[in-house]
């Protein structure tokens, strides 16, 4: 898979995904992501990009010519059209699904805005599909595209390995993730629980389960309608749920 | 207002912080971040911060050791405990409200997990809040960290002046942003909405707003609930949805 990002900031962009795992992950050749500076296509002298906006008001506005021209010669070196993606929090939010589709593409382009934002005929001609992270403001559109590079990346063959975990952990299972602990067995007078220092096996899968179970229940209740709950799981529910009321009841 | 990262990979997090408005913002003073090292906390003569989670299973776990010390070091040397946040998918929402809330702090320090994820002491004992950028997985903090940073910056006075927009656009005016659009007037034959040329500010004004309000409804239809909305918005809203549902029957 091939991931290009067209920003205002590529030197930023790269030292990101030249680190850790993304960057051992490009080396070795399983996932393409390359940087694209959309200033190079200004046709100004003093390479502007950005203009104010029509009909007034504080900011800049991006203009369509540098990110059309950046765009259309990334078509031309892949000889394809990839998936464009605009990074705003106007977008559709994203999330594990969202990046597990686009994991399945063979090319998919992130455009970072930046100043005010760009000129909508942009979005309108160009751009498929608007991503948000959050409800949140940031000063550009960068740090998005590369939470959305590194959730894709890392979900393709050979990019996670050895000391990093393929399993889908948190949010991807349905639940949220079990206490994990560590060497060594007692620090600063906290124990490990007992459990999971034993080797029983199946006492641990249960500890660990109740444990999400529990977490998810005060935590992100809201993830419970949608997560494969075994007959167990759910007998463990009713069971906290009682006790939950019991100790409200008791205070 | 001073910022502080914990994280495996400060060299990273310092190249995203030193671009852009941010670095600028904390070359002239208005914010101080700093990015420190957990490895330089570790005691191991290999520098190991990580172990094998008890229990089993795979990947690897951040030990409490070099965080609690990095953490340690940095309340000495600010004679102060900022309020330490973990990064993780597991927390709650970050929204523009956290922003604002954590904008207010003298001190604010940002926990980037690794691996997966950081021994349970840590975040039972010296973690004051855990906060998710959303339910996706990426292969560190280090990202949602900057998001925070990013988002909590540009709120501090100074930080935004000149070519950038005070205005607190798209979800903090609690509406979608209404399109932009800069020069060219037309280009590849899409011309810009006749009323944003002329200078009638009053029917510029309606324009945007209307725009706001329709593609609101369009996309997050949750945000008018919370929204301060006008009686001559409510008007709009009203005939937008007569005019939708006559399209809707009309098919």
């Amino acid at each position: 898979m091939r991931i290009d990002l067209l920003t205002l900031f590529p030197t930023m962009c790269e030292a990101v995904l030249g680190e850790s795992i993304i960057g051992r992950a490009r080396k070795a050749g399983y996932v393409t992501i390359e940087c694209h500076d959309i200033r190079a296509f200004s046709k100004d002298k003093h390479r502007h990009v950005d203009d104010y906006p029509y009909g007034g008001g504080v900011g800049m506005i991006m203009q369509p010519g540098p990110i059309f021209d950046c765009f259309a010669d990334l078509c031309g070196h892949l000889r394809a059209r990839p998936h464009l993606v605009y990074l705003t929090p106007q977008g559709k939010r994203f999330n594990q699904q969202t990046a597990l589709r686009f994991s399945q593409l063979d090319n998919l382009c992130l455009l970072c805005g930046h100043y005010e934002g760009v000129d909508e005929r942009v979005l309108t001609e160009i751009v498929d599909e608007e991503i948000s992270l959050g409800d949140f403001v940031l000063t550009g559109g960068e740090l998005p595209a590369l939470c959305v590079a590194d959730a894709v990346a890392r979900l393709l063959p050979g990019v996670l390995a050895g000391e990093e975990s393929w399993r889908e952990e948190s949010i991807a299972s349905g639940l949220l993730e079990y206490p994990q602990y560590t060497r060594p067995p007692v620090y600063h007078g906290k124990a490990v629980p007992e459990v999971l220092l034993g080797g029983h096996h199946a006492h641990i899968m249960d500890f660990r389960r109740e444990a999400a179970l529990t977490r998810t229940v005060s935590r992100r209740p809201d993830l419970l309608e949608t997560a494969e709950l075994t007959k167990k799981d759910q007998i463990f529910l009713r069971a906290l749920s009682e006790k939950q009321k019991r100790a409200t009841a008791g205070t």
